[in-house]
């Protein structure tokens, strides 16, 4: 292992975010807090400064860093980040445990959104604002803004760093220089995000249903754009998105949907490229899905309300389709932003957005879960294989926007989908040894999606860790799993599954 | 497609089904039974030998059956067995709605073992009696023992039939020609179900709570060794066999271990080479997972009844063991007989029973789920992609059995589980739909459970299609889709699902 130059990168990161703590420690003054929340930000600043530099100051090995390296450094990157960000909690006594705060972060850079704050409405803007910042920095990804800083190598060593960091099956280079890929497509998530701060602050007031009032200023919209764009979804205030106005609601549902799109094609419509983006078949899946998501959905809460054509009347279809579109949004973007109690919602909308869950939406955006695309070659590989059946001396010719998919690919693909289920079973395994199982009403439910919702890095699951739960029950042991779980999805299990193999600590 | 030659094959099962109804009509005789009982029977063998007969004098096309006629034909024997298997229940009027019986008896066949039956107390003699040997013609393959009578075919199709009927990752020949195969398959087979009679015949009487005696006579002994042999776990009298003497219980439990084991390890025991069969990986980690799973449960049985060392001393550990060794070898052999009311265990216990439903017991025996031997495929595929990342140039050595575990085979692996979760998660989906989940107090776990339990053909699921709970509460669509779910379970689905395509009927 080349310690010394994954010890050089781990350094760069660690003064990077030692810069981003500057942040919320700004906005601890400007909204006039203690000293202590100013404090709890720059002991991590000034910790990882001192740790970052002395970390620069080792020569490495040899230039570049093999594939295993670079998977671990990654891994480790998004570790060592998680245990500093979670500092300032402690020292500022809003998550006094550090297990406890350990998981929100992880959570947080994670972009799952789980909490286990019961009370959000006591954290200190500071606290908050930090907490969901971590959601725009995990979204995009650490490695890949680092990209941006260090030279560019020849032996390959940045593509494998951004092949263990980028969602999906495949890595889209959009320029033959990583340096300029990672460039681009921070340029399209800033800017994305600056759209939607915008349109966010247009939104009326809302009178919630305590008399308070919701209101969409700067700091209520940054931390929203935070969540969605990096479809996080940690709330700030009380019952997360459902008492900002339905404005507000709608604007957090379309940008959700953009953000669970592919940012290479958002790079195709800025190179004018607007017939290859229509053509891509992964988007055309991905909005077929959201479509019937939300149609079935729709008729689902529907038929539930009602027992005769003259009910409908009485049927509000403007809350019906709101709560639809937003519900299906933040649960297929994996963000977990909720306007509803949808834990109360009938047999067949659950179902749907358990599936979501699992299935995310597509590949090289900012969401969780399996992605769509893996689902189209998971489905195109089913076919490939019946024709095999019917046809032994079938040759596959089958296409995936536009090029021959490869039977490596698709292999790939059940690997992958199958060890996803094998990492979700495993962690419900774990769970139900938590002595917390006996106090729910649907064990069963409750740890399957918890340990979906982690893995999938959504938030919210169902039953006992519903949308107007929180993770707080579980034991520390089980926060500690779902920790791990959590990072497990999102670097898509390789770089934290060679971890644990003593063969990548062997010299090679 | 060569349908004459589907034609063939499928005459000679009705035949062969039309003499196996002679059974059950010879129990009603010797019982008693009103004349009704025994026309239910003759009337489909009437059917059965016309309509067989008819078959036999159309001329094929061609000799042999190319795959996916030999998948497309074991597939409609299945279903055109259960369709005919059926008519005697309408007939008794003991299931009086055919699509009840249908699914009873694709549940026999396949050795499901799900019942709809609220009552089975109710039941004939002889209604009782074919059910069960329902269960021990479908545990080996009613296509492995027509393969005894059929000339052989150069060109493999008889393999093919092989194929698609057993169940695993490959078929295992035991001698170069198929038919001997077959024979010394079904010799086995015949042979350890007699000695389960034998030993169950021994049984001392046992008092039920009810004061009834619950005695192991001739006929329920018989009624017993079909289901364990089949792996189907039909019960036949109240609480499946939970009255029964212990010593009943230690012979069913032990039995259903042996039938858990690959066929092919009995022939080399025969033959002498016992070595081989101790070194027989898939065996080990069948034995290892069973001792794991009830040294498992065992504990959480006692640690939910226990607070302090001091209570130890009021366990029954015998009991305790019992029951735990008892629904382990139920569960993972996918039989599905119970001896206790597993729904009401804790937590970690019912999980241990949903992972066993998944795997299942060893490939090759008469087990459903996934099978032990793809499970350890499944864990060596991992460990191979681990070490592909942490040295790309890494070439695949592994072995299974003493031979190179290929590529193609862990890849084939990987997409079966990727495929059987797919069918899992789609069953469940539609089973959502269901009115019926209004009434259950867990839907969720019900639905899935439901549907693993299918698709496995274990029988009980938890929650409201626990073990003491039947399927009678779905609808007769969940019904109709659970029937076909047994059938691709058991066939391992690739032979249902070519039925589906359109490729299929297409001439070639």
């Amino acid at each position: 292992m080349n310690y010394k130059g994954i010890g050089q990168i781990l350094g760069k990161i660690m003064i990077l975010e030692g810069i981003m703590l500057i942040i919320p420690c700004i906005v601890s003054f400007i909204y006039n807090e203690s000293i202590i929340n100013s404090v709890a930000f720059i002991v991590p600043m000034v910790l990882l400064w001192t740790l970052g530099i002395i970390l620069q100051h080792f020569k490495p090995e040899r230039k570049g860093l093999y594939q295993k390296e670079a998977f671990a450094t990654v891994a480790f990157a998004w570790i060592i980040m998680t245990l500093f960000a979670a500092i300032p909690y402690i020292i500022n006594r809003e998550i006094p445990n550090y297990i406890d705060a350990v998981f929100e972060m992880m959570s947080g850079f994670t972009t799952t959104g789980a909490s286990i704050v019961e009370d959000v409405t006591l954290l200190s803007h500071s606290s908050l604002f930090w907490r969901s910042f971590t959601h725009w920095i995990g979204g995009m990804g650490i490695l890949v803004f680092i990209l941006i800083f260090i030279p560019e190598s020849k032996e390959g060593s940045s593509l494998y760093l951004l092949k263990a960091e980028s969602p999906g099956p495949k890595v889209g280079k959009l320029s033959s220089k990583m340096k300029m890929t990672s460039t681009i497509l921070y340029l399209i998530y800033l800017g994305l995000t600056i759209l939607e701060i915008v349109f966010l602050l247009f939104s009326p007031d809302a009178i919630g249903p305590d008399g308070k009032v919701y209101e969409m200023n700067l700091f209520n919209s940054m931390l929203t754009a935070f969540g969605t764009a990096g479809t996080g979804g940690f709330g700030f205030v009380a019952d997360s998105m459902e008492h900002f106005s339905n404005y507000s609601q709608y604007v957090i549902s379309t940008f959700l949907i953009l953000f669970g799109i592919n940012f290479s094609l958002y790079f195709l419509i800025l190179i004018g490229k607007i017939k290859a983006v229509l053509k891509n078949e992964e988007l055309r899946v991905y909005f077929g899905v959201v479509f019937a998501a939300i149609a079935l959905i729709m008729f689902d809460l529907i038929l539930n309300k009602v027992n005769s054509f003259a009910e409908l009347k009485n049927v509000n279809f403007e809350e019906t389709f709101r709560i639809s579109f937003f519900q299906v949004a933040s649960i297929i973007t994996t963000a977990g932003y909720t306007n509803a109690n949808f834990d109360l919602w009938p047999e067949v909308s659950k179902m749907v957005l358990i599936i979501l869950m699992l299935t995310g939406a597509m590949a090289g955006s900012t969401c969780g879960g399996i992605k769509m695309s893996r689902i189209v070659i998971f489905f195109k590989g089913i076919v490939m294989k019946i024709k095999r059946i019917i046809n032994p001396r079938y040759v596959a010719k089958m296409q995936l926007e536009g090029e021959i998919l490869e039977e490596d690919t698709v292999n790939d693909v059940f690997a992958f989908i199958a060890i996803y289920i094998l990492v979700i079973v495993g962690v419900v395994f774990i769970l139900c040894f938590d002595p917390a199982c006996k106090n729910f009403s649907q064990p069963f439910l409750t740890n399957i999606t918890a340990s979906i919702s982690c893995v999938s890095n959504i938030g919210p699951g169902l039953a006992s860790v519903g949308p107007y739960a929180s993770f707080a029950e579980y034991s520390y042991f089980s926060k500690i799993i779902l920790t791990l779980t959590m990072l497990t999805g999102r670097l898509e299990i390789f770089p934290v599954l060679i971890l644990f193999s003593k063969k990548t600590w062997q010299k090679m």
